[in-house]
């Protein structure tokens, strides 16, 4: 690991809380606007647009879009389907601007900020910069660089985002670490010659759902329980 | 400045003091190495070869290049001028890697910090990513995201890198202020709509060198004669 310089996290997920932080942020907003929903429900499902709306822009089906567009949009489309008519414009927005200030995972700052004082350390998520930024005053994430979508106009796992980092940070594919707790966008980073770390995360979907199996030993060059367990495993 | 959301920052005199940085450095340096040069003559030539390297980038006249690229051609070319011999290619190399690791001005670090308890602070340079991500762990630059001209394959003064860092940060330009100390840039970014302030650092060319002339008053929205005074200023 002597030759790794940098380490780029996936931030949904793998650094902060979206489902719980969502879910408790909506119960207490819904409770003073008087909006009562099953908003587990509504969270998961949004999270489940996720993936086919950054499809269409990744295939050219739709203009580039950051994504709090196209939160907006399958959160629209979502509050047809489900018959929630409560939801106006402002409140459309205001849902859309939580996915800005999410919890950290009871490990992740303190883990980030023990990797910072031997590597450089970026988010490299599908939010867009100033998503990032916003996140990262509130919760406290110390990076020294914040790369969004929106730098390279790709979506992950578009090749164009992991080794567009890298080379904005001077970096060779095989000098940058992709940290993630999902393993397609590990798969897709060492696919361009990125080193991997699997964080397990068994709550991101909530206790007990599991989206994505946990991947075999040696899949990755790494396989860790949290950040402040990277922090020790690269003797930081 | 009430709506002033996002503070960019020039780097080089802005922040840190490249000629004194760089004098210091190569003084030692050279003393290690055996190589007796008159520094202070070399850092102000090579400078000043630095604006007509951008002009070729921006003109199209030469591709896209970092600028470790145009400093390490500019420096080649004034060695030679200067009959200069003994630089070999690793000592051309420490050299321009001394631009990543320059000192800042003593008010700087203590300004950033406050000034990002209110504001969204980053660097817009000609320097690149990597370069800057460099000298803020160096230095200990508090940036909630770094500009790079490589961000944008742009160098200031073109439109590019002012509009595009605005946004990126999700501001419109009339929500972001320049922070420099050359009228040049900051003329550039009020063309653009962003707020300006101007930064006096009559050290900057060293004791009594005045390149720039001092702005007249009220031609940029603020003029302050460091950072602290700018947290001041706009009450951090």
């Amino acid at each position: 690991m002597i030759a790794v310089r940098a380490l780029l996290f996936d931030t949904f997920g793998t650094v902060v809380d979206w489902r719980g932080g969502l879910i408790s942020r909506l119960d207490e907003w819904g409770r003073s606007r008087g909006i009562a929903a099953d908003w587990p429900k509504i969270v998961d499902a949004w999270r489940m647009a996720y993936p086919s709306s950054l499809r269409r822009v990744r295939t050219g089906e739709r203009d580039w879009a950051v994504l709090d567009v196209l939160q907006r949009e399958s959160l629209l489309k979502l509050a047809l389907e489900l018959g929630i008519t409560q939801l106006d414009d402002p409140a459309v927005d205001e849902m859309v601007r939580m996915w800005h200030e999410l919890p950290a995972w009871p490990d992740s700052v303190a883990g980030l900020h023990r990797l910072r004082t031997r590597y450089v350390i970026a988010p490299l998520s599908n939010g867009h910069v100033a998503l990032l930024v916003r996140m990262a005053k509130t919760v406290g994430l110390p990076w020294d660089a914040i790369f969004g979508a929106d730098v390279f106009r790709h979506y992950k796992p578009d090749p164009e985002t992991y080794l567009g980092a890298a080379g904005l940070l001077g970096c060779q594919p095989h000098e940058v670490m992709l940290v993630a707790s999902h393993p397609s966008d590990l798969d897709a980073a060492a696919k361009c010659g990125l080193r991997t770390c699997y964080v397990s995360r068994p709550l991101e979907y909530g206790a007990g759902r599991v989206i994505e199996a946990t991947p075999e030993p040696r899949r990755f060059d790494l396989m860790v329980a949290g950040l402040d367990e990277l922090a020790s495993a690269l003797a930081c």
